[in-house]
């Protein structure tokens, strides 16, 4: 639809974008260069190329800064251990899940499904069915705690299933797993020797606690606290708005890393899941992950753990502006669709839900588009509460806000339902 | 073979690597320096950077500039007019081949095959096997000219051949397929409504000939100009030193960009080849290609289409190489295993085949890599002829060829087989 409507011309108006993407550079450019970091991240990567990185093909399993630097991470905000090794450039923490579908595909004989604990993201639902693999999806909302459990296990009872992937917190509706939901995660994906794959994408954006704070609680949650086999997928776009770089991080457990699987032989060759992982899929789909771009990463990392970079500064304007955008959709008659997480409100992320009684998803989709505010419908997350649709926070410029109250107060007054004012 | 080395120690020497990578970067560099390019490839994509592409996803179809750089190359260069819209970026020209294969798997039912024109690249087979098609294989060298469409007729008879991949030229024997050979591949792809990817991953790199030279004549050649559906993937790693930066072309004709494949919706949501090539596969697999690296290709394909940055100029070090290495080698009792180009000998280019008499392909890597000197083994790129080994010009360097002369030398000395001096 957006592209529709970037192309047709369909609004008089500049687009209100609440649909994907990254923004918010600027802020963190210019915290940057505030401090004067020695080894600015953004002038690193051009360092790199002065140095001459664009000629030489970069090691498949990333640099070792990038991969020291990663394991730093995963200490000092997961408080995870685990070896450089492990650590592996993505190109885009997207191309971690496919990557890591693509391996789990050939784990076990007969297993051709994939979980995930939905809503979610679209593109991982494409990734599986490009793949060949099924997806299968349990809703958040209607089994969170206890209930989590019983609904997982009702998925992976037949045996099909391969990997289980969610993000934490969660696109589109920011719920996020609580650490007794962690725990049931962990132990359904052990019990059935299934690949647990956590998107955390969103990292310590959960703006209800202060995360961030290298070597200090509270941590990220993660499921790595509570097995020793899993693949952790960490995004460069938003916690360091690096998104047009495409490289993102996949952390694999030492234990995983070093598993033999006896059925990879028959798509790989190798068994040991790192090097599936890393000479196997990842060296066939791009022979790694553009060089400079990895220098410009790691020294992202290296001032994020070094406490020089405080990134979740940066992004706390997205919870900021999220609230902001929340006000005005429900003071003109819009409802929150996912607003609860298990008992209390639902945090200011990145993105949130949100409904017009008695239209579809696709139709407020549509509907929305005639004022100019473009979003994603809710069909296509694997939300059974398919009424809503997801609105991005990071497209949307503060300088905007008055522009979506107005288009929001001309939709309430155009449409049937009248303005809960 | 080679890492083992790298990793063991086994040599006390100075390792001579004759295996895969690209360097030259300084050749080029210094060439563009000269120059004084307005517009310096190299420092492009740093522009880039400091104009804040990190922070933005670059469009998955690529950025208009460099769509249309490459459309333009390939109607100076090759003679083949497309569009800007089916000249989409990949993270190198690996992952354009890795997308095609994982789109032509969908195009048909109870298609699962990919026919190469082998000898070829290890990594395309490995790229068929990791996405669960099988690898078929005609080994150019029984079959030049006209034996040539018996022996691919013979493969795709029964109907299970998907896509048909050949590298031009031949890595690694540097063979290339004449005129006749590429309308005879073009004539049984349409017979068979095969996918046909051609890999230009040596563009212009026939140095017998003298290519390169924009909107003149000779061009390229290509079996493009012999049917109108055809997936070209042009690389910038070696004929622009841009390896390390994972970012090539891929130049999809018009017709097929258009063109409807019904069965692809079991696997897209598009039925268009080129919605599911870009908004499919290249956005599932990556979210497009790094934004920075887009505009330096961009710059460097802009200089070469103006006739600024003559790259031909450039990668003839290769050749010259090649020669200088192949003298050394069988001047020491080598033989040069695939010698014959129909009916001249194979070019000097990037890559060459060499065999001991009496050593397999895996022995004779064994044996050399005593001597301090590492290559591949022809077992695994599909060649008939196993007993030799691909050496690769790209990582020796000029002021190595002394030492690697002393070291063929005492190789000779120390096996069976009397040099012919």
């Amino acid at each position: 639809m957006v592209e529709a409507a970037r192309r047709g011309g369909q609004s008089p108006r500049r687009l209100i974008q609440t649909r994907s993407g990254a923004r918010g550079r600027q802020n963190i450019l210019h915290g940057v260069e505030a401090r004067r970091l020695a080894d600015d991240p953004f002038s690193r990567s051009q360092r790199a190329l002065n140095e001459g990185v664009s000629a030489s093909y970069p090691p498949a399993a990333g640099i070792p800064e990038l991969k020291a630097e990663t394991s730093r991470f995963a200490k000092l905000f997961l408080d995870v251990s685990v070896r450089a090794e492990g650590c592996i450039p993505t190109v885009g923490s997207l191309n971690g899940s496919f990557l890591t579908f693509l391996v789990a595909r050939s784990l076990h004989a007969d297993r051709d499904a994939v979980l995930f604990i939905d809503p979610g993201f679209p593109v991982h639902r494409q990734q599986a069915r490009v793949l060949g693999l099924e997806a299968r999806g349990v809703d958040i909302a209607d089994c969170r705690g206890s209930a989590l459990e019983a609904a997982l296990e009702e998925q992976c009872a037949g045996g099909q299933v391969a990997a289980l992937l969610y993000s934490n917190p969660n696109n589109p509706t920011w719920m996020c797993l609580d650490e007794r939901e962690l725990q049931v995660v962990a132990r359904v994906a052990r019990r059935h020797d299934i690949l647990l794959i956590e998107d955390l994408a969103y990292f310590a954006m959960d703006f209800r606690t202060e995360l961030g704070r290298p070597g200090m609680p509270p941590f990220q949650p993660t499921a790595a606290h509570y097995t020793d086999e899993f693949v952790i997928l960490i995004s460069s776009s938003k916690a360091f708005s690096y998104a047009g770089q495409r490289v993102g991080m996949g952390v694999v457990s030492d234990a995983l890393f070093a598993r033999h699987f006896p059925n990879l032989a028959h798509h790989f060759p190798f068994t040991r899941f790192g090097d599936a992982l890393v000479l196997g899929a990842l060296y066939a789909a791009s022979a790694g992950v553009t060089h400079s771009a990895q220098w410009g990463l790691a020294a992202l990392l290296r001032a994020a753990n070094d406490g020089e970079f405080d990134f979740p500064s940066y992004v706390k304007a997205y919870g900021v502006r999220a609230s902001a955008m929340k006000t005005l959709f429900v003071s003109n008659g819009f409802h929150v669709v996912y607003d609860t997480d298990i008992d209390r409100p639902v945090g200011d992320g990145f993105y949130f839900t949100i409904s017009w009684p008695g239209l579809s998803g696709r139709q407020l989709v549509a509907e929305l588009l005639r004022y100019g505010i473009s979003a994603i419908s809710l069909e296509g997350t694997g939300a059974r509460r398919t009424e809503g649709i997801r609105a991005c926070v990071s497209l949307v410029h503060d300088d905007q806000l008055p522009d979506l109250r107005v288009r929001l107060e001309q939709f309430a007054a155009e449409h049937e339902v009248a303005p809960q004012k």
